[in-house]
């Protein structure tokens, strides 16, 4: 079981059609009203609380005095983010996170994530963030949309999905190209590696390109969610300037 | 005075000649030696001490076994960020946030406008974020690089950068243009505004151009810091194609 706090997040939890238990309300509360007669809407037991328990049952975040009490994140396969893909008739855009640890970046990477349209996420299952209440909270609601699948074998789901006609991209500071002189066209699978480690020897070897976000500074490291997203925008700027469709 | 804690931001901090009053180091810390030498080599006075004091100094965060105490951030003015601009014969390149309130937020944004080579970042005395320990541990070090102008009011601010032939660029959901569709050149400067609320109204109007990031998902809310990450690439990325210096 999963618990989604603050008011945005509950909100999309609830407008997700997500399988909510019950919703925590503090006593005292503000601006929850709308969120109550939402949740009663769709026949969801909420219940007062004390603002304490309430601290407590999240470890003292800020709840904003409510939390909801969820089914844990269901995940999906690889197989469930293709065809998604082709559901959409779009060519599959995955990323693939070789041992990302920060619940905060995977949160940060599901929210951009689903803001530009990625049709799914791969994490592993070991040495790697789950998606935890955290991610859920950082993740600011999209966990509801993005599909995430979880495997054993990151290097076995690059192989099936270049199987499925996937260029894999590894996203790494020494790759061979910049972004935006990479053609990112059809199908296609970009790797984001450890914070600390960066992607894999045997994960390295299994991509099609490793390309670079150009660097001027002295620190020369983007946080791992930052150059998630701006790879992801880049794809998404490609694929826009060449089938306009987005004003 | 402020901390500094964790092993990559001591490192960075006495690497860029910042002023270290003192480094506490927590008995039986490995892998320290290597900056224990290179602060004595600064003559920067290393304290051995608690593992439980170095925590509770910074209020039970990860030091790693490390914490430097540092003079504050010493903030610079508009003059001198575009003074700098000047000094590396580059068209100047500015950040305005317009009242970011999370430390992570603001530590994230220093750190991507390091990497990419953004001349300064403007902040606002009040009813903003400044910066703070965390943020300079979120910024992984790029504090010690990244010129901060701290001003009491941005809509002047703006007005001066403007008169100083920046155009100003507004980062907004609703903007007119995409950002890729727009023509990024010269001097610039590009506003942020707060995480919940957006640009302020009187800063908007003083913006040139109100531009967005492509959306498409059912969020349509990237997070502040990766927006400014995203528009701050996009500069780059114009830049590179126009002038191609960075292979």
């Amino acid at each position: 079981m999963g618990l989604i706090y603050g008011k945005n997040p509950v909100i999309e939890a609830i407008s997700s059609g997500k399988t909510i238990n019950k919703i925590y309300v503090a006593k005292g509360s503000k601006d929850v009203y709308d969120i109550i007669k939402m949740a009663k809407d769709k026949r969801i037991v909420v219940v007062e609380s004390d603002k304490q328990k309430l601290d407590k049952m999240i470890e003292h975040k800020n709840s904003q005095g409510i939390v909801a009490s969820v089914t844990d994140y269901e995940y999906y396969t690889i197989q469930d983010i293709l065809d998604y893909a082709k559901q959409k008739n779009e060519p599959p855009f995955v990323i693939i996170l070789d041992k990302i640890e920060d619940p905060h970046n995977l949160g940060a990477i599901i929210r951009s994530a689903e803001c530009m349209g990625v049709h799914g996420i791969i994490i592993q299952k070991r040495n790697a963030c789950q998606i935890t209440d955290t991610v859920e909270k950082v993740a600011a609601g999209a966990t509801s949309f993005v599909r995430v699948a979880r495997v054993t074998n990151i290097t076995e789901s690059i192989k099936m999905l270049k199987e499925n006609g996937l260029w894999i991209y590894g996203l790494d500071m020494e790759g061979a190209s910049n972004i935006y002189d990479t053609k990112f066209d059809g199908a296609i699978g970009i790797v984001v590696g450890n914070e600390g480690d960066g992607i894999s020897r045997l994960v390295r070897e299994n991509c099609d390109f490793m390309v670079k976000i150009p660097m001027t500074g002295k620190i020369n490291s983007l946080n791992a969610s930052v150059s998630t997203a701006i790879s992801i925008y880049e794809v998404v700027r490609q694929k826009n300037k060449n089938y306009p469709f987005n004003g």
